[in-house]
Order: structure tokens, then sequence, then C-alpha cells
């Protein structure tokens, strides 16, 4: 049907990347750059007495060094009101890691040397690693605010108590997750070039250069349009790479001070310890149901540990409550989730942010609940699933709903029936589900803009803020210009993520990217072809409104002889001096997100998935190898199915480390295990088989009825794997990762 | 009366340009980069027999080497029809520096060491040097016409010899002009960067990089979406960075071929031998007069040397010709320009382009007709010149003109009246006049496109294909963009000159910087407004139209306390995500300009100027001394007089250099003084003092009445200062640059 939009497209960047062609933010080096790093604090919680920066400004070779007096004291954090990180510490240090001082050199060696020039006199205070011990009476404080608690999310819906009362069957659990890391194969960077009229470019791996430039300006204390955030490609970004970090506003503060470039790159374990992880959470599940499986009431407690910093602790509670919600039908919710602060490493965003936590205990307990009541896991999940039409608790209507087409295609492809409680021993099936949200309504913005610019050889060029962060995105919006505009992808070329060049951009969080800059991109393509068929008509002898566009060639609907090629059209009209600059803009109709309520209709369209997982668990050494998993994807339709597959994909890869392999091991305060060597990614044997389907329904709002792709599947590994582990062995491990230690010993407590 | 527009604004890019900061295409320095070394003819005219580069090809670092035989064999020339210069030489060499071969390797000098052994065998054919010689029967055929004749312009207006006949004194005289270094102070350079997609970006000093990247990818073989030109700041243009060299297509080649960035910079001898000079011309001119002084007819035969290849050498001759037309009137002309080979370096375009020779020639026989008939030279002028509302025989009508002003304004301050013909012994004055064309339509394209975008934070970006050449553009068109606006110039920020960024543009030729892009960036920053006025009015209560604005507010005319600044204005658009981008375009109503005939009204409107300059010659070693040139300067309306001042004393330099110390000395075909050292470029202490007036006609077309700057003042040095010199010595200089060598021998000769 289209000629475009639904076709498995390669990468437009996919050469040059294959190629290590693609700048990325490393191969960006420019003459007279300095380097910079970046000296943190050995000690988890304490007060900062003095800073002696003497000696290391005398190393030769050395330009500048920078500590919290040289900052304009302004704190950054996702919220405004939850602003609490310095990007160099000003009073206390609060976690192994914490930024002390900065030094620019003339190279690595010798920034690092003079680090180790920098005396920090210190005052040890208390420190505390656990959320729960947290929030005790007497516990060491951490900042100025009572119990530790950066952050309070409470929903209340119906009337949860009534609804216990009318439940045949409530079930109460405890459910832990634990962290994970992002593990970007490119670590964080920056560069930095200032000039002398007080500009500074930025070249940063960003998920919205808008977001990264506002953030930085502000704390730099400059206008916006002082600070341009340029493009470089990201390798690798899942959810780590949005907020702004300590290198973003040194390598700017340093460029400042010394009138030079200045890069500064984290080691492996800087970004390990320094930057993001995900959240652990204790999750306390209450759920009350009719016998035959219809969800009554849920009441939920929930401690997030937020770490040293607020970042985006209180929106992780809200997305843990939100998932409570929109993945079954249920009339009656109570819920309260906290964040509470501990002297560890930061958490912050990360692919299924806030919810592959809830989505662990909730797919758990259900299938718990099934097996008590004596119906199939798949039932249960069918007889509660969200359906189209449905309306949140918020006020979001779910516009479309593929939820039960995944349940049914995900369970039918794994063989659920022939498999499900019939398996050898040790070995299982699981299966799990989840909705995604296409976006979250937090920032003032909450619109993409696209201009579509046509070159004098009747080839377009795309331009937008919106990032390519592997998943595909430039590809994705060419696509869908270049189906409104009637031409081959291979026409257009893409200009993203530059602040200075693109219009705004509300960025590739969550998957905003297709729904809402696909929809401005879309609108930006069509006006450009309006335009170009105003010039045209009146040589076709037609009306603007009769004419049409595809295969490069645009002519009159009615008498497709009459008609012109896109580059001839093009042409004839620059000579008359008339450019050809169509503009989109898209608004998702939405409001703005309370994370404190959960009010506010801030999502326009949902996602659905499920997951069918089959395990096989060594008794012998407590190993869960995952045999293969079937995800199923309520993608809307797909622009690109490869895309879509290759992020459905990525979330199995992320979900199935979190569920199995994937353990921070800590030690008062420092993680000990920050490298690819000690930290448990999967590797490619170790992953499962992934069949990926994709199931399409056709969003009524989308660009070309689209969703998003892959956020769902990262959500649902670690409970179909824990499903799975249950069938496989009759023990229910409510706490992630299962590692080999914890199963086996569960396997012991079972026998005993 | 404006806020913006008419005041004395520093270059928005000054300091950056000050400080050293400002990025050229030297300071590109890109990671693997290789360097390129060009091999040259030693030999003026010659048939290639073999070229062998296998040992250049073997030598350690060397990456690539390429010769004509790895090129498309595609010419290039500013007319599709006397493409007749390949990047490598194909067959034969012309003259002394016709590229041979290139070399691309790991350093500069590892290339210029495999030029060494790359081996060509010649057989050496006769060269002619002169091109009277040249069109002789019998000499040495350099291309396949006939004569050497390249091209030729006639023109035949009224009736010459009624016209002859009905003059009461007709003069006859023979002029030379000689070749004119541009004497850039960044030599021409390239850095190529090709992709594994086949894509190739470059940085190039450039005056059009639409041009620039059109005549590429023909060159290359590539469509133009393939080839991005990038911005660089540009060390000088002059004209002379206009067209593609061999450099830019092997900088390209190689990088292609290597998949590396390559980079070539010219030696100071290779800019002044293998780009462009200044086209010398043989002007015979016959002037028919009556009593007064009125001109009747005119003939002219011009022989106009291009070296060897055309470049632009029958554009050359037109100019010539319509510079004979358009500063005096002249009911009858007949005028016969050939643009001829030599085997010789090759001119090109040049400020004052074809124009600087015929005003020597007329303003020269100017003075001695009025001198024969005993008028003042200051009256002859002002009874001949233009006025507003003339129309040119190619029916171009003069839709403003300040000539009169000029020549009264000038002779006025120069003191004409009391030092004409007083001055003591070997003291003497002069004067000359000219007229610019703002545009020339040679192009397909003879439009302009802009773009003016808000930022978030109430600021603009202007976005344009000009160059900054260092005349001031940006300033120029970002002035413009405030003043409509509303808002102060620091407001705005500047994208330029990069072809996938920015909107066609006609280039900075002559200056349809200001006329043509000028006026597309005030259509931009209208429409911009007219857009945010649109969101805004529903607010202020108030339609559209109703609203200004000014120092970045936004009020109802008839209430201006009802009124909202830009920031919030764009802050809430933005929130609607309504992007905010304003477009413009201006066509110069202009005809495509037949350099064969002279047809077609080919610029839109006209500037004029006068020059009066004082001298005093040395009778004892010859030398001419330019004590003082008071330049008028009839721009339109000056949109910064600084910069209009700025051009104009660069042009009176550029002229007096001609006039009296720039001499190209030549040997066998080959340039004896290819460096600042010895070619006589005048310094500061040889300068004239300048006194710059700008006398401002209200253009009714142009951008807030404004025109262009400096061009004619480029015109009108030779003259001015060889009636200067006859003022003073009695002696007629029909040669230019008067060095002392030949004003020795005329003093001489006027003794003898």
């Amino acid at each position: 049907m289209h000629a475009t939009v639904g076709k498995r497209i390669p990468r437009l960047e996919g050469v040059l990347k294959a190629t290590g062609q693609a700048q990325f933010t490393d191969d960006i080096v420019l003459p007279r750059m300095l380097h910079a790093a970046i000296l943190r604090s050995h000690i988890p919680h304490a007060r900062i007495l003095n800073i002696d920066t003497t000696r290391a400004a005398s190393l030769p070779g050395v330009k500048a060094v920078i500590t919290g007096k040289d900052t304009s004291g302004r704190k950054f954090g996702v919220y405004a009101r939850s602003a609490d990180q310095a990007p160099l510490a000003l009073d206390k240090v609060r976690y192994i890691g914490d930024e002390v001082a900065a030094v620019s050199a003339i190279d690595e060696e010798t920034a690092e040397e003079a680090l180790d020039l920098i005396r920090v006199d210190y005052a040890e205070l208390p420190a505390v690693f656990d959320a729960e011990e947290s929030i005790k009476p007497g516990a060491p404080q951490i900042h100025d605010v009572p119990d530790n608690i950066g952050g309070k999310t409470s929903v209340d819906v119906g009337d949860v108590e009534k609804g216990f009362r009318e439940s045949d069957y409530v079930r109460e659990d405890r459910y832990r997750t634990s962290w994970q890391a992002h593990c970007q194969m490119e670590p964080h960077i920056a560069v930095a070039q200032s000039d002398s009229s007080g500009n500074v470019m930025m070249w940063t791996p960003n998920m919205s250069p808008f977001t990264k430039r506002h953030v930085l300006a502000q704390l730099l204390g400059l206008p916006d349009s002082k600070v341009r955030v340029c493009k470089a490609y990201v390798g690798g970004a899942f959810g780590g790479k949005s907020e702004v970090y300590s290198l973003d506003y040194c390598a700017a503060l340093l460029s400042l001070k010394t009138g030079r470039p200045v890069k500064i790159i984290y080691s492996r374990e800087e970004v390990f310890s320094t930057t993001r992880l995900r959240h652990p959470m204790i999750i306390h599940l209450k759920t009350g149901v009719k016998k035959d499986g219809t969800i009554v009431a849920r009441e939920c407690k929930v401690i997030s540990d937020t770490g040293a910093y607020s970042s985006t602790g209180v929106m992780a509670v809200y997305l843990c409550c939100d998932s409570l919600i929109k993945t079954y039908r249920v009339p009656n919710v109570r819920y309260e989730g906290i964040s509470v602060y501990t002297n560890k490493s930061v958490c912050g965003a990360m692919r299924g942010h806030g919810t592959i936590q809830m989505r662990f205990a909730d797919e758990s307990q259900l299938d718990m609940i099934a097996r008590e009541l004596g119906i199939d896991p798949v039932e249960i999940r069918l007889k509660n699933a969200r359906q189209t039409g449905d309306v949140l608790p918020n006020g979001s209507r779910i516009t479309s709903c593929g939820l039960s087409d995944c349940i049914r295609q995900a369970a039918e492809k794994a063989g659920w029936k022939e498999k499900f409680g019939k398996l050898p021993p040790n070995r299982g099936i699981g299966i799990a589900c989840s909705t995604g949200r296409t976006f979250i309504n937090v920032n003032p913005v909450s619109a993409s803009a696209a201009f579509v610019k046509f070159n004098e050889d009747g080839k377009a060029t795309l331009i937008t803020g919106a990032v390519e962060n592997g998943q595909g995105t430039e590809t994705m919006l060419a696509q869908i210009a270049a189906e409104e505009l009637g031409i081959p992808v291979e026409d257009m070329t893409v200009v993203a993520g530059d602040t200075e060049l693109t219009p705004m951009d509300v960025g590739s969080f969550l998957m905003a990217a297709t729904f809402i800059t696909g929809n401005a991109v879309k609108q930006a393509a069509a006006d450009a072809k309006r335009q170009l068929f105003e010039t045209v008509a009146p040589r076709l002898g037609a009306e603007p409104n009769d004419l049409t566009a595809d295969n490069r060639r645009i002519y009159v609907k009615s008498h497709p002889e009459k008609g012109m090629y896109y580059a001839d059209a093009i042409r004839r009209s620059t000579v008359k001096g008339i450019p050809i600059i169509g503009k989109g803009y898209f608004n998702a109709k939405t409001e703005y997100l309370n994370v404190l309520t959960g009010e506010g209709r801030s999502s326009p369209t949902y996602s659905f998935c499920a997951q069918v997982s089959e395990v096989e668990v060594n008794p012998h050494t407590g190993q869960v190898k995952v045999l293969n998993t079937v995800i199923a994807d309520d993608c809307g339709v797909a622009i690109n199915p490869m895309d879509v597959e290759g992020q459905a994909e990525g979330s199995v890869a992320t979900s199935q480390g979190m569920a199995v392999s994937e353990e921070v091991v800590w030690k008062d305060g420092q993680i000990m295990n920050p490298s690819f060597l000690e930290y448990g990614i999967p590797r490619a044997p170790e992953m499962a088989k992934i069949d990926t389907i994709i199931v399409e329904s056709h969003d009524p709002d989308g660009p070309y009825g689209a969703k998003d792709a892959g956020e769902p599947p990262t959500h649902v590994g670690p409970a179909a794997i824990a499903n799975a582990v249950y069938d496989a062995t009759a023990v229910r491990l409510s706490e992630v990762p299962i590692t080999p230690a914890k199963m086996l010993r569960a396997l012991e407590e079972k026998k005993a």
C-alpha cells in the first residue's frame, strides 16, 4: 500500500557506522583542544572543609582548575523543585564518585596527574547505603529533607477497602529489584568549544539537544541561544544520556575559562559509578481478585532508592504506579511510592524506567494468583487486559490496543498450550505483559517541529531536532517524509539534532520520536508538497488539490499522463526564486503530568507487548538459562519493521540481563564490579533465541498509524523469566536478578 | 528613523576574527586527514605523451595518485559552451602551471616528494604570449577554435556613422591595461571529506556555495545533493574564489579514492600563477562629441587576453562594453570585444571585472576631450551623467541614480575648483566616475531565499546561503532582519553559506548579497513576524495587522501599553508546538543576459561613484605618489555605513594598486614576481589618504532603499590617477600601471 512506510529499509547511516566513518563525539578533534579530568570523592559522605588547588594549578601543562567555588552555585535536576545536584560539590560530598574539582590540561595524562596534586580536606559523616535504613529515625541526613525522602507519589482511585472486601481472593507479596547499568558502548563524553563572543558549542551524546542546551545554559547563567548543542552520533543512550552531567558542565566552563576547546571522556568506571543506574525498588503489592481472576483492587507501597541525588527519582515512582494501572483493568487502586536518598551512586532514567520494577511484581503476583485459582496464566491476562477505548484513571483514553493479540500470538508462537506445565523437569515457560507510553508530558514543551526543504536536484532535506541514538530515528523519519512526498528514501538527507540548525524537538524520550516528531515530519513534508503543487499546478493545467505524487513524479490524479518530475518542478520553482520549505509541528494532546498525584493525561497513546520465555534451570549450579523468548510488540503500524525488531531484540537483552545476570555489587557505597569484564551484561552465547512478532494496531493519531517501538519489550523479561523459573522449579523468586547463588539458595530452601 | 539599519554596527564575527578564533578552511583539521599536492606543467604549451606515476605511487606514505585519466574527462568553465578547462590536463598543457597530476599522502612533504617522482613525457609545442600575436594567422593553436578567439561580444546601438558625422569633435585613442592579482591574504585551499555512502563534504573559500557545489558535482558526476559545501570564513575573495579550481576537484576525488579527508593548500606562487588574474585589455576607443561636450557616438574595439582558458573571458568583454554605456548617456554605440587565448595564466573575475579597463579608457579619453574643448572635466561629466529614469539600450531602467551628486560632492570635498590647473608643478588632480550593477543575470538562478527562525529565548536565527567574504554580509543581513523584527542585532545569530543547511542563494557576486539576498532576508523576517503576530494577537485582544514590534516588544499600535515581549511570545508559541520560521525569497526582475549581444535587462538596479585623486609625480624617479583620494559612493541607503566605508577603502586600494604599483612581470609565459615581496600591492604607507562620502539615493526596490557597496569605487582609480598625472605633468599615460619606468620614459619622450 505504502511505497516506503512499512518497508525494511536499511539505516541511512548504516554504512557510515559499519565502516567507522560516522562521527561520534570522541572523533571531534579540534585545534588547541585541551583534555580535562574530574576529581571525585573517595568518601561516601563528608563535609568539604577545604580544597587546595595551588599545586595542581602550577603543574606545567595545566590550563585551569575549577571547584564548586568557580560555579554559579546553581544545581540541576529533572524537576526544578528537586534540583539538588551541583556539577561540582559545593559543601558536601554524598557518594563515592561525587565531583569535587576539574582540571584542563594539554593532555589527559597531565590532567590526571594534576588531580593527584589537589588536596581536599574532608570531615567524614556517617553514611547510609540501604533505602529502608535511610528512612528510619536517626539515619544520617543526606539532604535537607525529612527522613531522606526526596519525593512521593500518592494515587488513590476508587474504593480500595471496598474492593478488597468484594474480592474472593486476596494475595500480598513483597518484591525487590536491583540496580542495573545502561552499559552504553560509548562512554559519556563532552567536547566544548567557546569563543570570545561568549558562545559555547557542545558536542555531547544526548537524547534531546534542546533539553541539554536549556539545562546547561541555566547552569552556566547564559541565555539558551549562547549555547549550541551540535550533532554527533550516539553510541547508545538507553535513557542514560538524557541528563546533563558534570562533564558537560565542566567542559563548558573550562572552555570558557581557557578560551580553548576542552574534551572530557569518562572512564568505564566513571560511567558505571557516576552517571546513572536503574532504581532498585522494594514493592509491597496486595491484589484482590474475583474467583474468575478479575482484578478488583490493588494496594501498593514502593520504596525506590534514588542514591545520593534526586535525578528522576519521583518520576520513577510515578511511572511505577502508572504501570500498575495501564496494563490490566483495575477499578480500585491505592498506591504510595517514595524516592529515598542513600549514599550511593545516583539512579535515573533507563529504558523501562520505573516500569520494569512494577511489571516484575505485578506479573509475578498475577502468575501466582492464576495458579492459586487454577486459571491458565495466559487466560487471566486476557481476562484483565486493557482494550481499545478504555479510559485510565487519569483520563487518558487508550486509542488503540493490541495487548490481547500480543498475548495470544506470543503464546501460540511459543507453543504455550503444548508446553505450560508439561515440560520436563527444570524446564519451564512463563509469560508477562506490559504497556508503554509514547510520551510523558513533564516538560513545558510537549511538541516537535520539523522542516522539509527541497534541494535544486529534486531531492529533499529533512531538518529535525530529533536525535539518532541507534534506534533508527533518522531513517524512520526520512521514511515518513519520503512517503508523504512520494519520493524514495534515498532522495532524503537528514539534518538532525543541532539546536542552532534544527527546530525544537521534544527529544527521544520514550518513543516520542515516532509519535510526536513523526507527526511533525509528516506535516512538514505535506506542507512542502503543497507548496510545490501550487507552483506546478498552473503548468499542468490543474488545481493544486487535483495533484498527487509518487515515484518522484507529480501528476494530475485524473490524468496521470499529465505530470512532471520533482527535479524539473523544483528547478522551475528555484528559477523563479521560490524556495520550497515545508513546516510541520505536532503537539501531543496531553496534559501536564503531576507526578505527585498521577493526574494529567500525559501520554497521547499507549503501546503494548507480551513476552513468553522458556528457561532451563541447572539444579546443581543454580544457573538459569533462557532458551528462547517470543516477544509480541504492538507498536502501531511499523514504519520500518527491521528497526522495530532491532528495538525489541535490544529490549529483550536488557531485560534478560536484569532478570538473571546483571548485578551491581556494592561494598560500603563503592561499586565493586564497574567493568564489562565483571558486570554480567548478556553476551551473544548467553542470549535467548528471540522471535519478534509485530502486532500492528493502527493508531488513529499516529503517523501512518505508528505509536512507538521497543519500550514495552524492555519491561517484561524479569517477570516472564521468573514465572518460567517457577514453572520449571516450583520456586518463586521475588527478587531479581536471579543469580545462580540466589537460585541455589532458593532450591535448597525449598528442599528444606 | 530606523533602530538598526543605517547604524555603524561592528561586525558580528569581528571579535572572533580579531582574536584568531574564526574558523577558516585551514583551521579544519580532521582525523586521518591526508595532504595533497599538484604537479604542474613547467612548459607553456605541449602535448602530453605519457605520464608515469609508478614510482610516486609506491613511495611510502603516498595514498593515491591521480591524473587526467582518473577524471571523468568533463571540463569546467563559467559558461557551458566555453567549458574548456580540465581539472587535470587530458591531452595538452597550455600554460606554465597547468595541472597534470595530484598526489595525496600522509603529509605535505611526502606529497611534494612524490610529485618529483612522476615522469611526464611532453612533446613541446610553439607558444604565444601576446593577444595581438595570438589572433594572427599562423599563430600556435591553443584550443580547437579559429584565430584563438574564445568568445566575442558585439553590440550595435543607434547609428554610429551618423553619430560621428553629427559630432563636432571626434577623438580616437588606444589604451592598454595589464594583469592584476587579487592578493587575498588567505591562499586557495580545499578540504574534502568523503564518506562510504559517496557523499562529499567540502570546505573551500567561496563566494557562492551553491555555485561551487553545482560545478563540482557535475565534474565529479554526482547529483548536487551528494556534495555539500560547508561554511568556513573566507580570507578575501575579490572575485577570485568564485570558480571551482583544480584543488577543489582534486581534494574531492582524492578523498573519494582514499576514503580519507584530504586537504590541499596552494602556495602563494600557485595562487598568483594558477588561479585567476585580471584580464589585460587593449582598447581602441573612438568618441564623437558636440562642442558643448555632449557625447554623440562611440565606437570601440577590445582585445582581452584570457590566458590559456576561457573562464569568464567573454563575460569580461561584455562587461567592458556595458561599462561604456551605463555611466554616460550615449545614443549611438558600436562595440566589438574579443576574448583571446594565450599560453599564459588564466584570467577571470576580479572586483571591477571587465569594467575597470573600460573606465580607464573612457575616463582618460573624456578628460582629453574636455581639455581639447576647454570644458572643466567635472562639467563634462555632469553634462553626460546618467540620471534616474534613464533607460539603457538593453532596456534596463535606472531606478535611482546619485551619480551627479557623487561628482559634485567628491569635487567639492577634494577642493576641485581651488586645485584643478592651479596646483604647483608635478602636482595634479583628476576625476573619474563609474557605474556598478547590483547583479548580473547569467545563471539559471537569479534569486535568493532566506529563513528566519525564532529560538525559544526570543532571539532569532537568520539562515541564508550568502557568504561572508569579509565584506560584512552577515552583519548587514542580520541588521535587515533585526530591523524588520524589531529586535537588536545582538539577538540575531546567522547560519550562512552551507548548501545542506541553508536555502539557495545567488552568491556574493557583485553586490547581489545586499539587493537580492537582503530583500529575501527582509521578507523572511517579515514572514516570521507575521506568524508570531498571529499567535500573539488573540492574547492582546487585537488583530495581527494591528500589531507592531520594536525594542524586543510586540504591542498594539493604537494601545502601546498592551504588549508582550518577544521572549514571552515565543515561549508561549513554542509550548503550543508552533515553531516560527519565516521564509523569504526575492527574484531580481531581470532577464537572462546574452553576453554575445548585450541583450537582456540583466541588472535590477545600478550604483554609481566618482573619485577625485590628487597626485605628486617625482620627475627624477618617475614615482607617482597618490596623496589623497575622495571617493563618493552612491550605494542606495547604507545599511551599515562602516561596512560601506570599509568596502570603499578596499576598492580604492585595489584600484590605486592597478594604477601605479601592481605589475605582473612575465618571462616566456612565466610570472617572475609571484610573491608579496616582489608584487607591488600598496601597503599602508603608500596608500592615499581616503575620504569616503556616502551618497544615499533611496532605491525603490532595494531593502530599506539599499543597492550595494564598494563595487564602483574599484573602477575609477586608474583613470582618476592617470588624469591627475596628466594634470601634474601634461603627460598622458595610456597604459597602466604607471610604473616609475613608464613615467620616466614618458617624461623623457615629452622633453624630446
